[in-house]
């Protein structure tokens, strides 16, 4: 392993709150992982990998996802003490991997031209490596599995990255289609947040060897934290449950994107509404001035505040699957983030 | 498991040979290798996905790989008798998926319009599809490894997929560079085409349990008999070592492809072969009459027979290491198909 890189690199604009206070608890570790997925995105013959890697790596990501398995793993206890493992770094940089992994090939699928403030791979360089470079990601992030010799975790990230590209799939598939039922909303938002929260969660508790119980509830805790992260994603979209325009509300609307509120006011909607979505959505044909009558169907039909809802129900189960877990620093600021994903208004 | 799919999926256009006999000898374990592949392309949300799938991989490909991996096994006597395993049949469908999936992401990457006869899935449904179909069969292939419980096995496909992947993206940085050398394209072409042909031969050892050294020699096999075909393939391009014009001679000349018989021939060219190369194949600018000057030059400089030469080397290794296994109809036949691929004429 290269030396640790500098604490900072994980960091975000951000610079108080409950993801920093989580940070904190991990920020050793998360050190470590960094240094480790600098290592393992080197390429011995094509430096055009590590290139485009660390254009996203680098990027200024808040690293979410590694730091709830470096989390997870210490709230299970382990690695504590001098005789600690050091799967938990593995596995989180392996979740890393997965992740800037889809996000290339995300990034192909919907002409992105932006990610993180910066021009998008696909954009600087061209798509060919952008699928070439993630697929190379995705093939080191299972090596690193490999690595700590345990059949259960990469059956669970195996699974996990299914459930991805099967989203991704649907989502391509419902695109527009504003009779997108629930159930397969919420796989859709399954595979594009929950499944790898759900997995980076769950495989921390894998390694400590708790019992199986207790992995399902970090399984459940991850699930429902990225559910809720994603429910409120959607929300924000549109303003949060207050509606108020902001400077990016109405970029899901303006592309078309059938999401949770959408879904209810078509649903909830009267023949004018479903006219308006019929036409905005489903056909993509917008006029001056449809973003507020989007925005008053949506009040109109409580859609907001339902989705509200959803995404407050999907944080409760995370905060109750953290209950058989010993309280402490770890168990708290956990319980913080899942407050804090339906709470934020950016 | 479904039931046994028709023997005749996996049969091509041949109807006899050194293929057909080593296809006889595992015919019943691939009638059940295809029936898995029907069952787990499937998926329970997103049926684009076993659309686009069933569309490559009913296409009449030749199922070579998964009949490599049942090949070896059945030679170190895996799964022989009534209480034999089922890990093979298990491996065999993992590496058709992750060929399968490179196939999709490079027929994106390659913007091919037709594989096998037909119209690419790129071209009838788009490339979005082909990226995220692929990404979910090689998640799906993983799933497969991991059924059998093998950390060995996982760690020699991931590695082949990171091989793969690297060797892709190497190839995209150092197409039409004619100064390639040797070291680089043999990993280009390992990537390309040997080191899954290596992988799927050494995991038909590894679950059979044999010794290290005899799995080392079904890895050898499997990379000799990978390289041997893909630069026959290179050679065949040019017509063959007889470098006699054909129907599809010349695709790669014209695509301005770097391959052995072109860096041979720069190499060893005079200035006005360099200038002919650097013209015709980095600068991509070609004029009636060049590919036959091309083969002129490739006659000149002794390129062809070179390249032979070198696929011959790659076949002799792969012979040499089949020696330490029990004499039979098996390596008999794995014999066969190593002498095939160098002496192929199509």
């Amino acid at each position: 392993m290269t030396a640790p890189a500098a604490k900072s690199d994980a960091l975000t604009a951000d610079s108080s709150g409950p993801f920093e206070r989580l940070l904190g608890l991990v920020a050793d570790d998360l050190s470590l992982v960094n240094g480790l997925i600098r290592e393992r995105m080197s390429s011995q013959y094509a430096p055009r990998i590590p290139e485009i890697s660390a254009h996203l790596i680098e990027a200024g990501g808040k690293r979410l996802r590694p730091i709830l398995t470096l989390a997870a793993s210490r709230l299970c206890g382990y690695g504590v003490g001098s005789d600690g493992g050091t799967d938990h770094i593995k596995l989180a940089a392996t979740v890393e991997f997965i992740h800037t992994a889809t996000l290339l090939h995300d990034d192909v699928v919907d002409e992105s031209k932006q990610r993180r403030g910066r021009a998008t791979a696909n954009i600087l360089w061209d798509n060919k490596s952008s699928v070439l470079v993630g697929d190379y990601l995705f093939a080191r992030a299972f090596q690193l599995m490999v690595e700590t010799g345990s059949v259960a975790v990469l059956g669970i990230l195996s699974n996990a990255s299914a459930v991805i590209a099967e989203g991704e799939v649907l989502q391509l598939t419902t695109a527009h289609d504003l009779t997108t039922d629930l159930g397969r909303y919420d796989q859709v938002i399954r595979g594009k947040t929950a499944a790898l929260f759900a997995a980076a969660t769950e495989v921390g508790g894998v390694i400590a060897g708790i019992e199986a119980d207790k992995v399902a509830a970090l399984r459940t805790y991850g699930d429902g934290l990225g559910m809720a992260f994603q429910l409120t994603d959607d929300l924000l979209d549109y303003g949060g449950s207050s509606a108020a325009l902001g400077k990016n509300t109405g970029d899901d609307f303006r592309e078309g994107k059938v999401t949770l509120p959408v879904i209810l006011a078509f649903k909830k909607g009267d023949d004018a509404a479903r006219d308006f979505w019929r036409r905005t959505i489903a056909r993509g044909k917008q006029e001056p001035g449809d973003l507020e009558q989007a925005m008053a169907y949506l009040r109109q039909t409580n859609a907001l505040a339902d989705t509200q809802e959803a995404a407050r129900g999907h944080a409760d189960r995370a905060l109750a699957a953290l209950k058989g877990f010993p309280a402490g620093a770890m168990r708290t600021a956990l319980g913080e983030i899942a407050e804090f994903v339906v709470g934020r208004t950016v």
